[in-house]
């Protein structure tokens, strides 16, 4: 069972309960996008969890910090795109990301200074620039943003924001930078409660998960720039897994990256030509990041995309 | 195998390339301490990772975001306590957990004033509270904070510092609120790369963790007061699973508490008694913390063990 029917799986699991609340908010957000003639790209980001018990305690998790997905998402909206970010939960989120709780603590920064709490003029400038940003993106609507935990919820919104977006037709990108479970295990097989240590340690059996991006380039967003990551850590097999899955759901790119050189370099791979966009030593001294070259790149691939669809 | 010997373990695994970085901190952090003549607490804190890869891109979680120990951190400050603080990376830090990125994200707090950011009036009073404790606790050298990611690197630095705050003998609490993972996959059975999706599916076979509880108790740590949690969904399993755990590793306090109503209630677990110590719904919306009230007891409770000590 390599591809699960659609129709089967969101029919056999439970939907999120606030799946409704998401298409409302979502439809209302690409309205607004329309009137202004905006493009929009869905960017997916950080890792999906698969529950091991109903009543959560374990699960089995994806290495994702989210760092390209928010990252890419500042840069969608200098290049003028309207950005809808489906998250991972406690994940980095655009313009915070500068500030995460474990890195670059905000308290650090923060002066009292009689009854009003001041941001150092060690920190100010640099925080000034991305203040400004965040303030504009919100002010000017430029982004809506949509958490989730599991893989479930995540397929369930990715369906539901898909098929919204698709209205637009050429006009939108599909940026999935989301790392995907593979594995998963049924609702008919998990088990109600936490599961108990034990000398016999634990035996798991996990299904593979549906393979989504077929359907998704083939049926809810059949004329969107579709843009797929590969993540391995195997440098042999990272070209040909990447041209594999382009050949196998007949998207327009994938981009190739190896978990060590993740910030560093990546591979554009489309149907006919292969490149590599790369960091030089210099480039990532100065707090440059190579999210702002892969943006570049796409912009440009979606000018082409959109162009080419009025022929 | 239940419980491997804390040698093996330690030979047969490798340690955190910093083990000898937090060893000279710990130390110096302790030295300090016993000059000011302090209690020390060690809290764990957050969920460990079981990496199913050596490049490890996928791995079993628990659930945690951290909470209960980094909010019990500030507690333990305000009843004169130092702290270590060895949390699971990018979960939940003592004070900045009031503004984590996903929740009041302090960006939406700031303004922007001529060349000043400074925080907006409707937040400034509450963030001067949790500045000002942040500040003194820094400024008077109260808390060290450590973190780890994998079970692993959590075993090694518990090793450590245990056995270097069991030089101030009953003065040290030990306060394990992290969720330690149950199982994992031992190094001579994982393997290399990132684990391919495959139609298979894929069978996980994993060992039970060492307990080390049992040594800490018995041998790193003999002197020390020191507590445990248990967290079940199983509201029939939580007294008799916390007992037991109390009588196999014969240490003084289990605190039980459901995963539902863990922010409410709790259970104390001592081997002679049991006291459930509770929220009312009015201390819970004034945003009182449950954790005031577990400090609280906990500090009479190792009043009581210093006292005992010197007959």
């Amino acid at each position: 069972m390599e591809i699960q029917g659609e129709d089967d799986y969101f029919v056999k699991n439970t939907p999120p309960k606030n799946i409704e609340e998401v298409e409302k908010k979502t439809k209302e957000f690409l309205n607004f996008q329309i009137e202004k003639d905006r493009r929009v790209v869905l960017v997916t980001s950080g890792g999906t969890t698969v529950p091991l018990e109903n009543q959560t305690v374990r699960f089995v998790d994806n290495f994702s910090a989210g760092t390209r997905g928010s990252a890419s998402v500042e840069y969608f909206i200098e290049q003028g795109y309207a950005v809808i970010f489906l998250y991972r939960q406690h994940s980095l989120r655009p313009y915070s990301r500068h500030y995460s709780h474990s890195k670059n603590c905000f308290l650090d920064m923060l002066d009292i200074d009689n009854d009003n709490i001041i941001v150092n003029n060690k920190y100010n400038s640099f925080m000034k620039i991305i203040l400004e940003k965040y303030k504009k993106a919100k002010a000017e609507n430029l982004l809506l943003e949509i958490d989730f935990f599991t893989v479930k919820d995540y397929f369930f919104y990715l369906n539901k924001i898909t098929k919204i977006l698709s209205t637009i037709e050429e006009k939108a990108m599909y940026y999935l930078a989301a790392a995907v479970s593979d594995f998963f295990i049924p609702p008919e097989r998990m088990v109600e409660h936490k599961i108990q240590s034990r000398a016999g340690g634990l035996n798991l059996s996990l299904d593979q998960v549906p393979k989504f991006l077929k359907p998704l380039v083939s049926e809810w967003a059949p004329k969107g720039l579709i843009v797929s990551f590969k993540l391995e850590t195997d440098p042999d097999l990272l070209i040909s897994k990447a041209r594999q899955a382009l050949d196998r759901y007949g998207h327009q790119i994938v981009i190739g990256n190896m978990l060590l050189t993740r910030k560093r370099v990546v591979h554009f791979i489309t149907k006919d030509a292969e490149r590599k966009i790369e960091m030089s030593d210099e480039e990532l001294k100065n707090g440059m990041e190579i999210e702002t070259k892969i943006i570049s790149e796409l912009k440009i691939k979606h000018d082409n995309w959109i162009e080419q669809s009025k022929n």
